[in-house]
């Protein structure tokens, strides 16, 4: 048994977004940072070679739907309606959790392969994801994703129960990786009572929730016309808006709802591939950050992408927070390494997204030596806008080697592509009968 | 020496987007494709192993500026305006010629890992271009970018007249792997009769002509002042728009410019990572194409990007796509990959884009056997949504190989990078003195 890892010769990203030369000394059962520093390698159990390669704090996805990626590619490029009604629900609702668990693992051999140490997921059949994550060694926030809109009472009542059944069940999972939330789907897909009664039962229990809000102008039209306020607002008087909450996308958040956010600490998920992809609009990157709204990065499910990397979403934050806000200086390249790094990890409630000592030894080491990442006026840049997935050669999580030298060491890679390509294809074949 | 190459054992994109398990056979000496078909490579010469790979046209980077790899990450999220005035302008005022080769072969190497075996480059010192192009082995049309504003009668003619040098000179160098163009830099840095002096010259000699048009509403709003018509309308009255034309970016391209540049066949090149970067804004690609507008792809230079891999540029183009047109079924995976494509070799006048007998032998081998490309419901669309250029397994052009198993044959990478590092940071010295 290792007792230290030290993860040696590189270069390390500071927490003040400074570069150093230094080692990552870490505590591998307590899964933390003992110490960054020089030598400090020698007296290690274990080591990691970062030499030509910058240590960074692991990404984390704040939004994802792991195991979509079976539908990866599948019906792309329809519109919003016709390939949620035609394609997708369909596809969903012949999902088996032998399903989730194929598309799952595919999901976190790829998060890993880019440097992604934690990620949120919704779903269902969320045993299956925790015992993914629990192999694969990274961390999660998981939660049963609730819909009520066409269930009667009965049924709309067990999915919210199950989805508090799930939270309770399975967190602290996995050593602790495994953390949950109760993630009722939007505030137009779940019926305001059972929204009210999820805020309640959440605080009592001391769960964080996780929702969709202002994905689409349609998720903001019927709020207004009903409640005669925006969704934030109605979401602030149901009591869903909290500091453990965390929402995704908040693509149509209007300046008058980010005073709520800010003062409630709730995270907002930026998922900008996904609501370029689906046409649904630009989110206020900037303009919520300048109002102390905190952000967070995250893919969505890889239909909506079509990957896991979360380096695309850097530089897709980067560049179309530029667009969004008309001005070449927004969301600069420090800004969104810190969504995409300590934000997340805000969002989700863990101590990560830094590299020092006492905080989670969550990490990845990219390799610099490479074309597009030459010359090397400026690192954190390239890490936005030049650096790709397939750039990182390590991941380290809960101070254990996840991935070394491109090697996912929990998975065989190929059975894990060969298993997901066959259910993906009975799947489809199943929905499309 | 090899007179036959065959790409072996692979599936092909055929020109009418099909994927079949075939081998593509080719003339190494005459830079052809003999044939598509089963069981080719036993007669061949020389094989290259496609197995598990997919055999895509080589792609087009219709406009670049490939010796600022250089300035990749210099002077990242500034305004656009003191990006340029403080930072960019003045150090190009201190590039050597020595400093345009190093960076343009650090550009060579970057583009022929991604796949791209053509492109387009506006810069100086174009014979240190050409000779980096001839040694990498791939193709483009080069020219010698023209800015008369701010410049005295005499040094605005010389800059005119060594555009017009440089194409007649290099035409046609490196086996007719280069080609040239004049390039007057755009309608609001070039004066007015020396552009219609470009038309007319550019006619009677047969070379093209490559500027760019609305890139940003500066580009726009004196011309619509000055000749109270639109940039295209004006381009038109110089006699700039042929169909040997090709213009860079065309973000604020007005539907009623939409038809002039249909009719004359004149092409615009996209660059939405550019475009985001600069928060120049959201070009109507999809309505372009709708009104018969030519559209094919290009990177820009490294500065406003920042990498030269054009697969982000297909991912970007369908996503800022949709954006633009509020559809998410708009820009599709295959109208986007034409336009890398087909598009590109129309843009820049080769006979290229397509794997098919006849056509010049330009084309890459992308590896599928990935996670982020599983499953395979769509190869199309992941070549648009997921493919990378660290997928690129082999590039070939002009029949021959340039890239075998990421190794880039012509050039030593880590030479050429070490050396881009060097020219990179004396250049910034200099310039910052």
């Amino acid at each position: 048994m290792t007792d230290t890892l030290a993860v040696a010769d590189g270069l390390v990203l500071t927490p003040a977004f400074d570069v150093v030369e230094a080692d990552v000394l870490v505590d591998a059962d307590a899964g933390t940072v003992i110490e960054v520093g020089p030598d400090l390698a020698a007296a290690a159990d274990e080591t990691l070679d970062a030499a030509g390669g910058l240590v960074i704090p692991g990404l984390v996805n704040a939004h994802c739907h792991a195991a979509m990626t079976l539908l990866r590619g599948y019906a792309d490029d329809e519109p919003l309606d016709t390939w949620l009604r035609e394609h997708v629900w369909p596809v969903e609702a012949a999902l088996t959790p032998d399903d989730i668990r194929a598309g799952t693992e595919l999901a976190l051999v790829e998060l890993i392969r880019s440097g992604v140490t934690a990620f949120a997921d919704m779903y269902f059949a969320v045993e299956e994801v925790a015992a993914a994550v629990e192999a694969a060694g990274i961390r999660a926030r998981l939660g049963h994703g609730v819909v009520t809109v066409g269930k009667d009472d009965e049924a709309a009542r067990a999915d919210l129960e199950e989805s508090f059944a799930v939270a309770e069940r399975l967190d602290g999972a996995a050593d602790g990786r495994v953390r949950t939330a109760v993630m009722p789907h939007s505030l137009t897909t779940v019926a305001d009572d059972l929204l009210a009664e999820t805020a309640d039962r959440a605080r009592d229990a001391d769960v964080p929730i996780h929702f969709h809000l202002n994905e689409t102008p349609d998720e903001v039209a019927p709020i207004v016309d009903e409640h005669g306020v925006r969704p934030s607002a109605h979401a602030d008087e149901l009591g869903l808006l909290t500091d453990s909450t965390f929402v995704a996308h908040g693509v149509h958040t209007d300046p008058s709802e980010f005073d709520v956010l800010a003062e409630r600490g709730t995270s907002v998920v930026h998922c900008p591939a996904s609501n370029m992809k689906l046409a649904s609009g630009m989110a206020p990157v900037q303009a919520m950050l300048d109002a102390g709204v905190p952000v967070a990065l995250g893919t969505d499910g890889a239909a909506s992408n079509n990957d896991l990397d979360l380096f695309d979403e850097l530089r897709d934050a980067a560049m179309l927070g530029k667009l969004a806000a008309d001005d070449a200086a927004a969301v600069d390249a420090e800004t969104a390494f810190r969504m995409a790094t300590a934000g997340g990890a805000e969002a989700l409630g863990i101590d990560a997204g830094r590299i020092a000592a006492g905080a989670n030894a969550d990490l990845a080491v990219v390799d610099l030596d490479a074309p597009h990442l030459t010359p090397a006026h400026d690192l954190v840049s390239h890490l936005v806008y030049a650096v790709r997935g397939s750039d990182v050669r390590h991941t380290v999580c809960d101070g254990r080697v996840v991935m070394r030298d491109r090697d996912v060491l929990a998975f065989d890679e190929a059975a894990v592509r060969e298993r997901a390509q066959e259910h993906a294809v009975a799947l489809v074949a199943r929905a499309e009968e």
